[in-house]
């Protein structure tokens, strides 16, 4: 720091993609005098399609941009991870930064990329992968070291919160709640990417990395989607004065492994997640440091997404690069089954005795004519296998036992309240 | 980005003071392995006081580090703004960088330390000054331009959230909350630099300049405290489930000049800053691109500002500095008092009449035998006017006026609810 420090690189994008976010990005470097950033060429696929911007700025032809030297970063915002798999690894192998908001490329070869991040010196960041506008993986990376993390819970996934919060507050179905947000543009006409859980997964992922140093696939993580709730449900949880949310959250154990899932979840009023509707995105952080962060944003949407994107360009004119800190100091972080949990199981009255055999205990039933729930307590390892069970049924979570997430917390530190994750009845 | 990136460069720091956060920030740094910079040597006052670390590694004598060539990062972490100025500017002149917890120094020497900067070519970083562990700075100035930044709100001191979150939730009067967070530690003795909302006004200063690249000086922004909040007013409040709490708020108006203002003022349930209760810190933010984004984080103490202490150093790591892009972009950004807003003024009897002229409209009054209170509206010029009037008083801001606000927004862009400042009633 003696002598001045360095001077931000001037950075020459070609960028992939000009759908809603590239066109938000582009709008955005358009009126940002003084960035140290401009557009020099996008790819797209579709030659014919009316752009609002002249012909002469687009090319076909991925290596255009991928093989020219003066391109030093590749943003890659198209939709198709198959497509930005070898865009990424290409961009990278030839030198140039990449900044990505493809979260199933991203979590489908975490540690390809990550080991090629080493190999080739070339940074890839992709913030708005997570959660859009919201800056939680450089909040994981900057403040939070890897013993110090004890918990991250979110709504990652804005059109599933944007169904349940219709559920809730108009009190409508959710087959309702799913057309009115396929109507608004919210939701794809084939929803089970959101709806099933595998975009919050995808998010979770990516945090999980970078929160624990934990890189694990796809198919590790229990994922229970929003798509199956109904009318039982989603009454006990208005009558209770508890929301239902899809909740991705992760944590340590005492003995340093890590439980990770993503849920339908009830969420209590005192709870942080409980403000957090339409299709905005919260994360509660907690760490034994700068104990309870949260963390609230548009989870969705061009302009919000080209934000993060931009907050990553900025930070490669720097040489910012993750890391990786965490992954590199514990490498034998494991997946933890062997815990807890208390959930809500709606089944057919017919079911219901074959279901019932999952549980340890049970503390209430419930059963009309056709119907009944079940809540009570159960293993994590039990969990999984009732999820994979083929009788139709919805399971929502209320929390982790509180015995069993206890022994993972210091309670020596500053911490007054252990509200993430615990019983929230 | 062709060739491999900056190595990160280690950095050696001579610590100012060695109180709650500065043990904390020497204890999280031995507590994270690899992590690039450590504490050579610490500046103390006191050579009598004991220490829980080794006489040899403190000193007496500022000039042994801000005179050693080897250090190159200066953490300034004492209590005292008169001798932080110093330490600061000879820390700079000297090619140091400094990062700095010091809001009450930097807020009143903002332009000063701007002009060193851009002199000396050194940065000065200070997220930990504006509050605590939340990364509010850093998000404004990457995340924001000049002219996409509609408005900022937040609760940015803790000991004054806790009091005020006491009389709400145990119905306790303010002078009893006010004991109970000395008692516990969260408020000084003397804690009018808290309740007289002097704390908030330094935090609003900083972010102003980042926000909107306003540099103000304190006389210019209009403080109200809580220390004269009274019993109507804190029933008022909750007979209609509003909670009462000190905000610092700034927000663009349609000419381009800022609104900005510290007062306490009605939080109605629905707004981001209703859950933000106890010692906790929590921001809003609303730009065109990223709509609305809600942080909130200890906003005090030991190892929640020793986290941001260390980002600022692991920031510091990569030449990282704040670019002042806003105040470069537009210096001629001007505070406005042009427009309208409504408050809640409690009173004694015998003064109603002598007060109640300040009002251009009146819409509810109250009284009893010794007091009263008046709801209505007066332009933000005669609030100050108010304020300065001798006659003893409690103001709560209920919120802009809609009319004055609704110009400052740009309606065009996504933002589907404007609730950030306006009515809550």
């Amino acid at each position: 720091m003696s002598s001045l420090p360095a001077q931000r690189k001037h950075l020459t994008i070609g960028l992939f993609g000009f759908g809603c976010v590239g066109y938000g990005l582009y709008d955005v470097l358009q009126k940002t005098p003084g960035f140290p950033a401009h557009i020099k060429k996008v790819c797209v696929r579709d030659p014919h399609k009316a752009r609002p911007v002249d012909a002469s700025f687009f090319t076909y032809d991925a290596s255009e941009l991928l093989d020219d030297p003066e391109i030093n970063v590749i943003v890659e915002l198209i939709d198709d991870a198959e497509a930005a798999y070898p865009i990424i690894t290409r961009a990278l192998r030839n030198g140039k930064a990449v900044v990505s908001a493809n979260k199933k490329v991203l979590a489908t070869h975490f540690a390809e990329f990550h080991a090629l991040q080493q190999e080739v010196g070339v940074p890839l960041l992709y913030e708005a992968a997570a959660c859009a506008s919201m800056p939680i993986i450089r909040n994981l990376e900057e403040y939070y070291n890897n013993d110090l993390l004890e918990s991250i819970q979110g709504i990652v996934n804005g059109s599933t919160n944007y169904i349940l919060t219709k559920t809730a507050t108009e009190g409508v179905s959710y087959d309702e709640a799913l057309c009115d947000a396929q109507a608004k543009g919210y939701a794809e006409s084939d929803p089970t990417l959101d709806t099933g859980g595998f975009d919050a997964k995808y998010k979770l992922l990516l945090l999980l990395a970078h929160a624990f140093g934990h890189v694990a696939a796809p198919d590790d993580i229990l994922t229970l989607g929003i798509d199956g709730l109904g009318a039982l449900e989603l009454n006990y949880a208005r009558e209770k004065g508890l929301k239902i949310k899809l909740v991705a959250e992760a944590f340590r154990r005492a003995d340093g492994r890590i439980a990770a899932y993503v849920t339908p979840r009830f969420v209590a009023p005192h709870e942080r997640l409980f403000g957090v509707d339409d299709v905005f995105n919260g994360v509660v952080t907690r760490t034994r440091f700068a104990d309870e962060q949260f963390f609230v944003g548009r989870g969705a949407g061009a302009h919000p997404t080209a934000s993060a994107v931009i907050s990553d360009i900025s930070a490669l004119s720097y040489d910012y690069r993750y890391e990786y800190r965490k992954i590199q100091q514990d490498g034998a972080t494991a997946l933890s089954d062997d815990f807890e949990v208390t959930i809500l199981l709606r089944y057919r009255q017919d079911d219901a005795m074959a279901l019932r055999r999952y549980f340890r205990s049970v503390t209430e039933t419930y059963g009309n004519a056709d119907e009944g729930y079940t809540i009570g307590t159960l293993s994590f390892e039990r969990l999984r296998l009732l999820s994979e069970d083929s009788l139709p049924k919805s399971i929502v979570l209320f929390g982790v036992d509180a015995e069993t997430e206890a022994l993972a917390v210091d309670t020596t530190e500053t911490t007054s309240e252990q509200s993430v994750p615990a019983f929230v009845i």
